[in-house]
């Protein structure tokens, strides 16, 4: 099978190279050898650590498209639009099969993209455009496949991972842990899309397309990022028995689809508290099955490059289908479910003046919204003055935490805005 | 998709319920209906709370190898020969898919089984022999297919995890909470094939083959089980911070395979010690991807339905392939590796006579093979008089372990068998 790969950047070697060191076995699980025929990247100078003077320059990658001597075409550059778009468009049209990682993209596109892909009967495949090298697209696609799914929810980005973890163990603030990963090259210098919650939610989008039958819907992902989340608030929580991560949910509820994209206190106890460092880690729940763990490496040259060959493997297997696990015609429209509604415990924390009649300020601002407490932390007075306030609430509409604070919107008391965060479970 | 059902025991009903539960959303993902057209099982009239009047029965079961109205026939008739067999052989040799639960058959005739798909192209699928609800057959067979795996390893058998974490919990023994699993269903009443490591080395077999691209060998696999694992095992373990487990491993070594059932000391931190009750896990370690992590309900109804029913689907929507993820012809033959290579830190717990001369003893046997201590626990006497010492020792090769037991074999100062665990990683 005759591959190109259009982008050379980390994964596009890592597929190189994965080609190469296990070409045999590759061969004997595809039932035939996959190779690469011809590449196609901004800058055809640069030392990659690969030799890939072997290949075919293409110097139009659109021609790849039209190429009928290639058998399928891996697209590796990356954004939701532009040349990522326009070549996949032109793949698809010319009746070519096509493996992504870009979930920007899909996000946006991914149901234009898989009506082209199913016109021609072709695959349109990207397994790791999501968690990495972990299976979890194949896993909801097809492995949970008899289940009706409620939730699918998890740690999506390996950036943000990789600094909240830093953060709780060298008990370091999110701008000094976000310096150091940029120039170690774990976070991008435009640290966005990971610290924003964007690519987190770009990837929940796709995964609630396949575990709920619905249509991609990524304008509707409720999307919070990590920067708000301090040292003092990693501490706080790992005092009430709680880890922070920034994790995916999404529900299918009776109003709607239910996505968000938020850091969350996550239980001790529970699975995601123990994904460490840049690991990625998907939790769905079925009506027969249960509930189903997948945990890896969500990123980097080598899991990427697996994830992209798995899916030339499967291609070169014949074993394909649709890409959304159905046809997107049978895709549901669903409405965006009114988070207000969502019920569970939540953590708040205030920085406010030390003076007297601020706890009674906040605490009545709660009963007023109905809002009932569970525990409250202060600390004694920062350096400046300022007192960490924490409050724990019980079980609670989230209308009434919005209403609380809006109520305390305009208090001379509240020195910085208040951090808000579900509590997960 | 027409389907036959032959086995009406818990995991047959739950496909039944299963389709009913969700039979337009799974038409949905399989593109067509999946329906049970016809069923066979030993007794017709036993009342299994699910009406099956609605289906055809067949008084022979082997007529439906040739009935031109199913298209697929699931064995969920259990046991490495006999009927099943007979059936798989007859349904695949009809050149009709088979879907199946039955790892004992697989352990002992998956390649011949295989061969007799291969010949006419046909699915012979089962997610559902391994793990449950886990996708951990296709997580290997396609999820993790462009990787050359090194191990694959975990928690195989439900009843001994829910035996091994009930004893953790409470403090109890073996036998004791054995009996209690029997009456509550959870065991069967001959435990052998749970308790004695039997079933999690079928399941072993098969995942062994498909994670290196070997054939099947069941005969080749070590197998331990958990009856000699104390209630005082488990709590001198927790006191070193490990968990007991049984874990079955699998690894491709330089020499040959190495496949074992073991209870193994698990590090706490490890993620296998979290997996509790009647829980599956599995890890795979690829050359690309790194380390996979799958966990979920590894038996029961709903589980066990899901997995049959997402090959169901796999076959409807026309996407599948070999067996073993490659033709039989190309899976390698490989010797079995000496275990006695095997290097790691071991758990030997004797029970010993309380009196002078026995901890110097035991220390000059280990001393003469080679083994060097890491740690040793004394406790005071038992109530009989007896002594229970554990010693931990560092990395060392199992000959060497072996060499201390044959040399205290004839000891009187022992009072039991020794008990050796290693300690995993």
């Amino acid at each position: 099978m005759r591959v190109a790969l259009v982008g050379l950047g980390t994964v596009g070697t890592g597929v190189i190279r994965l080609l190469d060191a296990n070409r045999e076995l590759i061969a004997r699980r595809a039932g035939r050898p996959i190779e690469v025929r011809a590449v196609n990247a901004r800058d055809r100078s640069r030392d990659r650590g690969v030799d890939i003077a072997r290949f075919d320059w293409a110097d139009d990658m659109m021609e790849l498209a039209r190429r009928d001597d290639i058998d399928v075409v891996v697209e590796l550059i990356g954004g939701s639009d532009g040349p990522a778009l326009a070549l996949a468009r032109a793949v698809l049209s010319a009746g070519k099969p096509l493996v992504t990682a870009n979930k920007a993209m899909l996000a946006h596109h991914g149901l234009s993209l898989a009506k082209l892909a199913e016109q021609s009967g072709i695959p349109l495949k990207y397994e790791a455009a999501v968690a990495g090298g972990i299976p979890v697209i194949k896993g909801l696609r097809e492995g949970a496949a008899a289940n009706e799914i409620s939730s699918v929810y998890g740690i999506l980005n390996g950036t943000c991972n990789y600094i909240l973890t830093t953060m709780e163990r060298e008990g370091r603030d999110f701008n000094e842990v976000l310096k150091e990963a940029q120039e170690l090259g774990y976070a991008e210098a435009d640290p966005s899309f990971d610290a924003d919650g964007i690519d987190a939610a770009h990837k929940l989008s796709i995964l609630a397309s396949l575990a709920f039958g619905t249509q991609i819907d990524f304008g509707a992902v409720d999307i919070g990022g990590i920067r708000s989340v301090s040292a003092a608030d990693i501490r706080e929580a790992a005092a009430l028995g709680y880890r922070i991560r920034l994790v995916g949910v999404a529900e299918n509820r009776a109003d709607g689809l239910f996505q968000r994209v938020h850091a969350v206190l996550v239980p001790m106890h529970h699975p995601l508290a123990s994904v460490e460092g840049s690991l990625n880690a998907v939790l769905a729940e079925g009506n027969f099955v249960g509930s189903l763990f997948f945990s890896g490496r969500g990123a980097g040259e080598g899991p990427t490059a697996s994830a992209v060959v798995a899916d030339l493997i499967d291609i070169a297997r014949d074993e394909y289908g649709d890409p959304f696990a159905m046809q997107v015609e049978q895709l549901a429209k669903r409405p965006k479910a009114n988070s207000g509604d969502t019920i569970g415990r939540v953590y708040l924390r205030f920085l406010v003046q030390d003076k007297p009649g601020v706890l009674a300020e906040i605490a009545a601002a709660m009963r007023d919204a109905g809002v009932s407490i569970e525990s409250v932390i202060q600390r004694g007075a920062h350096e400046d003055g300022a007192v960490l306030l924490v409050v724990v609430t019980h079980d609670t509409a989230e209308r009434a935490i919005r209403e609380t604070l809006d109520q305390l919107a305009g208090s001379d008391n509240l020195i910085a805005e208040p951090v808000v965060m579900p509590i997960l479970g």
